[in-house]
C-alpha cells in the first residue's frame, strides 16, 4: 500500500475501505508506512486500525514515534493500546520514554499491572528479568488434559505463547513443562503430572541476557521459563526476544571490535556529536600509544639514514602484522563468544596459531623475497624482510590469541582486544624486531 | 551426570538405572557426554536411549560423531533414528556424510522418503528450500475447528511444529494460516475459512537463507511457509533453523571482515593447513598492495633525510587513519547487513561521516599538537601533523563509508570492504597527504 493511496482514502473519509486494506498488511509493516505520513494522518490511521493490530504495530515502532503518538492519543486510546501489549513490551516502553510520557502511561495503567511493572523495572538491565514477560500458561499437576485445555482456552488469549505450558504447585514453584502438542495428542482423562517433563531448562531472573539467548540457540526452544531464587516461575522469555538479544549483542561486538563505544540507537538516529564521542576515546588512546612506535623509530635514525630503503618497508611490515593479529583475534573472540573456545584451551589455541603462523610467515617471506629480488636485486634486504615477516606473523598471531583470552580471564569483554588494539601493539613489537634484525644483518 | 558414573553403570549392566538417569538430561547435552566415552560405550549408551531422545540427541551431534555412530549401528537401528529425524535434518545429514555412509542411509530409507530427500537435495545451498522441512500441519478451508483439531492430533506427532497450521486448497496452494491458539479458543463448529488469516508471509524455495532469517527477526515468527513458483506449500522453516542461519552468517561476516575466507567448521576442527589457506590469500594481496605505500615513501627520501623525525610519525598517521576507516566501514557494513542503511542513503551517510570526521580530526589534532609542543616544542611539526590528521580522518571515514556501499552496488558482499582493505588503502592516501603537507609547509 502506498502513501498516496492512504492519504487519498483518508481525505475522502473512506475509512472502511482503508480498514480492510490495512488488515492485509502485517503489523510489522505499519510503522514504516506511518513514517511517511504527516502527524495528523498518523493519528487518524492509527485510530482506524483494529485493536490487536494497533497494539502489535505500536510494539514495532521506533521510540521517537511511540512518544509522538502517545502525546496525541487520548487516555482511553492509550489504555486500549497498553492492554494489547505484553508486559515486557510495556516495561520496555516505560524505560524508553521521557518522564512526562511515563506519567501519562502510568496514569492509565490499573493498579495490578502497575505493581507488576514496578517489579519488572527493578531487574537489572540486560538481565533475564528485564526481558521476560509475565503472561504465560500455568497448569496444575492434578489437572486432566481436558481441564488443561479449558485453562488454555480461558487464559490463552492474553498469553504471549501457548506453545509451552508450565506446571506449578500452589506456591508457584516450577514442577514441570508440557507443550501443547503433547496435550493435544493425549487422551482427555490423562493427568498432566504423568505427561509433563520434569527436566525443564530454566534461568534465574538475574541471569545475563546474552547467556539466556545462547540457551535458545543450544536447545532449540520457543520459550524459556524464568524463576526466582526459590524456583518460583515469575515469567517467560520468548524466542523472538532471544533473537533480538543475539542481534543486539552481535552489533555491540562489531562496534567494540572496531574501537567504538557500543550504541543502542541506529546509525542515522545517532547524532553527529554522539557518533564522534563514541569513536574518539579509543582513537585518542591508540593514537598516543602509537607514539611509542614512533619513539622506537627515532632510536634507529642512523640505520635508516644509512639505508633509506628500510623506511619504505615499514607500512608493509606493520600492515601484515596488523592483519595477521586481527585474523587470530577475530577467531578467538568469536570462539569465546560462542563458547566454542574456553579458557582451558589456551595452549591448544596458541599451538594451533603458532603452526599456522609458521606456514603463513614462510609463504609471505618467500613471495616478498621474490619481489625484492626482482625489484631491487638485494639478497640481504630480502633476508631481513623475510625474517622480520616470519617473526611479526608469529608474534601477532600469538598476541591475537593471548590478549582476548587474557581479557576473558580478567572477566572483561574479549571484544575489546580486537583489531585496533592488537594492531597498535603489534606495530610496536614489529618495528622493534624489524630494526633489530636489520641492524644485526646489515651491520648498521 | 559424569563420565565415571556412566561407565560404572554400563559395566555393571544397570541399564534401567542408566535409562532413567539419561531421561533427566536434555537431548542437546547428550553429544558432549558421548564424546568423553570410548567407542564401545557410545554405541551401548546410544542403544539405551528412548527412541525420541536418541533421534534428538543424534541431530545435535557433530558430523564426525554421526559418521562413526552410523557405521556402528545396524540397519534397523539406523532406520529407527532416521524415522525420528525431521526431513531437513535428514537432508543435512546426507549432505555432510561421505558417500559410503550416504549409501547406508539411503538403503534403509523407504521409497516415499527417498523421493522427498532427492527433491530437497536439488535446492541450491543457502536457499530456503535447503533449510526447510516437509513436516507441517495442513488443513482445508472447509474444515470445522473440531475437524482441524482431529487432523492436528492425527499428524501432529510427526510435524516439526504445530504452532502454525497452513490452509491449502486441493492443489496444495497456500490460502491462509491459523495458529493453534486461535483454533483452541474458537468454537468447535466454526469454519477454518472464517478464522484463518489470508495475509501470510511466505518465501519462495529459492530465496536466500539470510533474507529468510531476517524475516524472522522482523516479523517475530515461529515458522515461515515456503512455496514453489505456483504458490504451492512445499515446506516450512522453523525459528531454530533461522537462528542457526543468523549465527552462521554473523560468523561469516566476522571472518570476511578480518580478511579470511569463511569457514564452516569450528576453530579446533579446522586443520592448520586449512586455517593457513583461509588466511593467506588476503594477506598476500594486502602485503603486495602495501608496497605502493612503500613506493611513495621512497619518493620522499630527501624529505625524511632532511627531517628524520618525520618517519617517527608514520605509524601514528597510518594507525589513526586505519582505525577511523575501520570504525566507519564497520558501521556501514552492519547497517547494510541489517537493512538499516540502504544504497539510496549514500549521501546522507557520507555527510554524516564528514561532520563526524571534522570533530574527531580537530580533537585529535589538538591533543597531538599539545603533545608535540611539550615533547619537541616544534610548532611547524605540530601544524604539519595536525593538518595531516584532519585530512587523514576525513579521507578514511569517507572511504570507510564509500567502499562498502560501492561493493553493495556491485552486488558483492560489503563485508570484504572491511578493516584490512580499508586500512591498506588509507595507508596509501595518508602517507601521500602527509609528505605533501610536510614538504609544502617545511619547504623541503
Amino acid at each position: 500500500m502506498e502513501k498516496d493511496e492512504i492519504t487519498k482514502l483518508l481525505e475522502e473519509k473512506k475509512y472502511n475501505v482503508l480498514k480492510e486494506k490495512l488488515k492485509e498488511i502485517n503489523s510489522a509493516d505499519i510503522p514504516p508506512l506511518l513514517e511517511e505520513l504527516d502527524k495528523e494522518s498518523v493519528v487518524k490511521l492509527f485510530r482506524i486500525l483494529p485493536k490487536e493490530q494497533a497494539g502489535e504495530a505500536f510494539s514495532y515502532m521506533e521510540p521517537y514515534m511511540k512518544e509522538k503518538l502517545i502525546q496525541d492519543l487520548t487516555d482511553a486510546e492509550l489504555k486500549g493500546i497498553l492492554n494489547e501489549l505484553f508486559m515486557d513490551d510495556t516495561v520496555d516502553l516505560i524505560e524508553e520514554m521521557p518522564s512526562n510520557v511515563v506519567k501519562k502511561i502510568l496514569k492509565v495503567v490499573n493498579a495490578k499491572d502497575r505493581k507488576i511493572i514496578n517489579e519488572l523495572l527493578q531487574y537489572p538491565e540486560d538481565s533475564a528479568g528485564s526481558i521476560m514477560t509475565t503472561e504465560f500458561i500455568d497448569l496444575k499437576e492434578t489437572m486432566t488434559v481436558e481441564q488443561a485445555l479449558q485453562r488454555i482456552r480461558d487464559i490463552g488469549i492474553d498469553s504471549e505463547t501457548i506453545y509451552n505450558c508450565y506446571v506449578l504447585n500452589r506456591n508457584r514453584v516450577l514442577l514441570g513443562m508440557i507443550n501443547i502438542k503433547e496435550i493435544l495428542i493425549s487422551k482427555k482423562e490423562q493427568i498432566i503430572k504423568e505427561l509433563m517433563t520434569t527436566n525443564v531448562i530454566s534461568v534465574n531472573t538475574l541471569e545475563d541476557q546474552e547467556d539466556v539467548a545462547k540457551l535458545f540457540d543450544k536447545y532449540d526452544m520457543y520459550a524459556l521459563p524464568v524463576v526466582d531464587t526459590e524456583n518460583r516461575l515469575v515469567g517467560i522469555i520468548t524466542v523472538d526476544d532471544a533473537i533480538n538479544v543475539l542481534q543486539d549483542e552481535t552489533a555491540e561486538d562489531f562496534e567494540k571490535m572496531a574501537a567504538m563505544s557500543p550504541n543502542e540507537k541506529g546509525y542515522f538516529e545517532t547524532s553527529v556529536f554522539k557518533h564522534a564521542k563514541n569513536r574518539i576515546v579509543w582513537l585518542l588512546v591508540l593514537m598516543l600509544s602509537s607514539a611509542i612506535t614512533g619513539g622506537i623509530i627515532t632510536n634507529y635514525e642512523e640505520a635508516f639514514a644509512a639505508v633509506p630503503l628500510l623506511v619504505a618497508f615499514i607500512p608493509m611490515i606493520m600492515g601484515t602484522g596488523g592483519n595477521c593479529g586481527s585474523q587470530s583475534s577475530t577467531l578467538i573472540i568469536r570462539g569465546l563468544a560462542t563458547d566454542e573456545i574456553e579458557l582451558k584451551d589456551l595452549f591448544k589455541a596458541l599451538w594451533k596459531e603458532f603452526r599456522v603462523s609458521i606456514i603463513v610467515g614462510v609463504v609471505l617471506a618467500i613471495v616478498n623475497g621474490i619481489r625484492i629480488m626482482i625489484q631491487y636485486n638485494d639478497l640481504q634486504l630480502a633476508i631481513v624482510i623475510g625474517l622480520t615477516l616470519i617473526a611479526t606473523v608469529a608474534l601477532s598471531k600469538a598476541l591475537g590469541c593471548l590478549l582476548p583470552m587474557f581479557a576473558k580471564k580478567l572477566k572483561l569483554d574479549p571484544a575489546i582486544m580486537a583489531t585496533p588494539l592488537i594492531t597498535t601493539l603489534v606495530d610496536i613489537f614489529s618495528i622493534l624486531v624489524y630494526f633489530q634484525i636489520a641492524t644485526a644483518i646489515m651491520h648498521i
